[in-house]
């Protein structure tokens, strides 16, 4: 899918700059202005079509978030939900994670959500996973003291890498679940990717880590 | 098998003193000459049958082990398979890991192994589970510093648990599998109820923690 050209995708794009925030680093350390609402923020990291975070806009209304996505042709379908769904408390961003820093201040974000990331199965592109210690650097440069990283998968090398990671960065795990959909959590809301992989059978992995600060 | 009262077991424990220790806490603090060679010393809390720590003893003769059961009638079988398999490095205590600190001092332990722990899955007994922090404190004051537990169990309740409890504590997460038989985790020796549960299609769940020791 992310590979499949859309040549209209980019011009799409432009014309919701209410939806697709044009020109983001304008709103460093500002977030908070570029909302009806002055309330927290939750960033998703690598939303792609858009399925969660808009149910969560929508159940939500006392909460901004932003998706971020890198992909014009993926970012495009998370765009025509929200056209659809016309939600005050929802923005699209179109930039790469690894510049997160260029466009979120200390303080900007409350709470990042990780869902489904790219695994990276190979050891020599452990960089590339958004669980890897640089990124768990890039989320702490933005977020409030004691924010926290949601995160999801089916899979399972990187929910053990991810664990790991977040312990030798000197997270505090607060929640786990080794079966989500077998388990009593209330409120799941699923991604595109965790509705295909659960029908497939796979089981889905969740945590919730929060970024201690020493005062 | 716990509850099979078994008259005999209390005579023949005293029968073995070369095995099962019978006045431990005279060796707080000097274990090391209680074995023939002054080498590492792991121990395994709630020791069953014995399978695991007899097995362990024989693959690794450059390392002393203990295995600690509470139940007599329980040791008995650990009992039999250490005079049958008649190894130096091995030797067995019938107390109750609550105790630990009197039988051991700051230092005398390497490792500290758990495996398929009681679950105790109501929330009022979580003090009992042997990874609720009580139990992180006992082991931390009688192992080396950046000591290690290494745990294995087929309960999801209890392993989720364990690894928030390990993190509060503030231990190094520096191994974990989800999927012990499936992974590619080399010299694994299975537990009789290692055996039992992966036999009914359990996943084994494992992993290894370190006490960070503040410098
Ligand atoms: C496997 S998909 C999961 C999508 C969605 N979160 C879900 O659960 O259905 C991962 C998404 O993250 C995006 N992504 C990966 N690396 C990214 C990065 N560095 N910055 C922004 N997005 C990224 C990919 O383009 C892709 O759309
Ligand atoms: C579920 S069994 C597992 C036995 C063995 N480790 C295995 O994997 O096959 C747990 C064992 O721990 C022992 N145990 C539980 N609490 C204990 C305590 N506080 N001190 C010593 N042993 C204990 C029980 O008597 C029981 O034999």
């Amino acid at each position: 899918m992310r590979f499949r050209n859309k040549p209209w995708a980019k011009d799409k794009i432009e014309q919701y700059p209410q939806y697709i925030v044009p020109n983001p680093e304008q709103c460093r350390g500002k977030w908070k202005e570029a909302f009806e609402r002055v309330q927290p923020l939750h960033i998703e990291v690598g939303t792609g079509k858009g399925r969660f975070i808009t149910e969560m806009a929508k159940a939500n209304p006392d909460i901004n978030y932003i998706g971020i996505e890198l992909f014009q042709s993926v970012i495009v379908a998370a765009l025509d939900r929200l056209i659809e769904a016309e939600l005050p408390n929802l923005k699209l961003l179109n930039v790469n994670a690894s510049d997160l820093g260029k466009y979120f201040a200390k303080n900007d974000v409350d709470r990042v959500y990780l869902n489904f990331s790219d695994p990276w199965p190979k050891t020599r592109h452990e960089k590339r996973r958004l669980t890897y210690k640089d990124f768990l650097k890039l989320y702490e440069d933005i977020l409030v003291d004691g924010g926290e990283i949601h995160f999801k998968t089916d899979n399972q090398g990187l929910f053990e890498y991810s664990l790991k990671s977040f312990s030798q960065y000197g997270l505090l795990l607060t929640f786990i679940s080794l079966d989500l959909h077998k388990s009593d959590f209330e409120g799941n809301i699923m991604t595109e990717y965790e509705q295909k992989f659960s029908e497939k059978g796979n089981r889905i992995y969740r945590s919730e880590v929060k970024y201690q600060n020493e005062k």
